[in-house]
């Protein structure tokens, strides 16, 4: 265990989380954030800020925890290292707009100690229900920018493992359009911290210019419904086959922190496949078939 | 195999989803079904009815499948029998009713044979929003009638099995009242296509009394919100526990049979216990502390 590195992920996402919140108060003067302090009953906690109908923010949050323990059951074989107790200092952020032009985005950077190994890992990914290819070329531009400055990174593996990961099996799509989604990333001798920290501060960045350009689009009932629907399925890929949900749930983190994740309001209701051509089928489209987009 | 058993299954399962829309049909003028007739890559397929929008149930479906075909990858281990085929024959219902004050129900019953292994399982249990007592002691009263005509059933084990399965561990609360669950009952000498036919005939009973007489209850803007976050709940262990729907996805059953168990619309806010002594907060003690009702 590094507790010079830990300590510094520590402060990192602490003050990387004032950052954040910081940028989103700006644009959404209504966005209260309620702050929920949280203890784990294994050990550690957080500091869990959640959004609810804001002007721009119909919910969403910026998570920072710092946690530590003996392994839950059953994920001794699932992480790196030996040792029967592992910490973890992270960062989620998960936002989902009012405005259906808006994306919805999600980013996480975290790092996970287990005896003597420690990790760094982490990512960012966008799901637009209405895509602009020029808020997707900026979304995948940044991270491609931040990846250039760093040795560790590889931004077209990271690019693939992002469009691997968020994949919705049973409807056959991807959550979203990706972005980046690295693990495992052993680089304490090597930028790990540098690497992370500069991905972090880039969120802001790859973000809220796109956030800031929606946010005022004008929509119809129809296309509320769409984007309500699309939220369904990222209640779908939260719920069945995230990791970072399931580690959370596993190791008694704060529901309310974990499922901060989760959009409102949503709607499930069995519609045909939108009609062929429409703005819904090009982004279904995209959805199906990720596309390079640097 | 028994041939025999298998198709008089199939055959009641699917005089079974006529009796129940019919049913249905009658309480809720509005409701119509539309009919998904939708077949299994692998082998087989399914007709499932779903209703959307009408007066009493606001979404759910009835949905009758038989299924067979290679074992999908990893099944082996986790079911009864030998071989690496199966095939199954079932009727699931699940029923989510607009007024808050009626509850959501849900039912399922099945024949599987891999091999030369056969078995039933099934069970019903009842989510209600705001309990009333009455109506729990008529749902469970005619799940112990029907364990009562059949040797091969154990209504206190059923009933303790309900309440055991449907737990929403990262809540640490059921999912709803319970009613009975059961499987693996390898009953083909001593009844079980008796016994499983009795507890289907039964559902109608069990429900569409309660049904009719909440459909019509008064309810507050405040009462509407608490069960759509309720509904929540019910996806939370749908997604997250439900065996019969990792089943479904993984033996690429037809996505939108599976997903008619999930609500609409559905809510996730942040918000604090209900007030003490609340009808919200007896009912979700119960929800916490399962209790015998008959």
């Amino acid at each position: 265990m590094d507790d010079h590195l830990f300590d510094r992920m520590r402060e990192f996402t602490s003050a990387l989380q004032d950052d954040i919140c910081a940028a989103l108060s700006e644009c959404d003067g209504a966005a209260a954030f309620e702050e929920l302090v949280w203890e784990r009953p294994g050990g550690g906690g957080g500091r869990a800020r959640i959004i609810q109908g804001g002007d721009v923010i119909e919910r969403g949050g910026v998570n920072a925890s710092v946690v530590h323990g003996p392994l839950p059951p059953g994920l001794g074989d699932e992480l790196p290292g030996q040792g029967a107790t592992f910490r973890a200092a992270g960062i989620s952020v998960v936002l989902h707009p009012l405005n259906p032009k808006a994306p919805s985005v999600h980013a996480n950077f975290r790092r996970i100690e287990r005896g003597e190994t420690a990790w760094y890992g982490g990512g960012a990914d966008l799901t637009p229900h209405y895509l602009f290819e020029d808020d997707a070329r900026h979304f995948h531009g940044v991270w491609k920018a931040v990846c250039d400055r760093h040795a560790l990174a590889d931004h077209a593996a990271w690019k693939q493992a992002c469009d691997d990961y968020f994949y919705v099996a049973h409807r056959r799509e991807h959550r979203g359009i990706g972005g980046i989604f690295f693990d495992h990333v052993m680089g304490d001798e090597h930028g790990g911290a540098d690497l992370v920290e500069d991905a972090g501060r880039a969120f802001v960045e790859a973000y809220v210019p796109i956030m800031r350009r929606r946010a005022s689009s004008p929509w119809s009932e129809e296309e509320r419904m769409w984007q309500l629907v699309r939220r369904g399925r990222y209640v779908e890929f939260n719920l069945v086959y995230d990791r970072g949900t399931a580690f959370g749930l596993r190791t008694e983190g704060n529901v309310e922190a974990i499922l901060m994740s989760l959009p409102d309001p949503v709607r499930w209701v069995y519609a045909p496949e939108p009609e062929s051509d429409s703005w819904e089928a090009r982004t279904l489209d995209v959805l199906r078939n990720p596309r390079n987009w640097v």
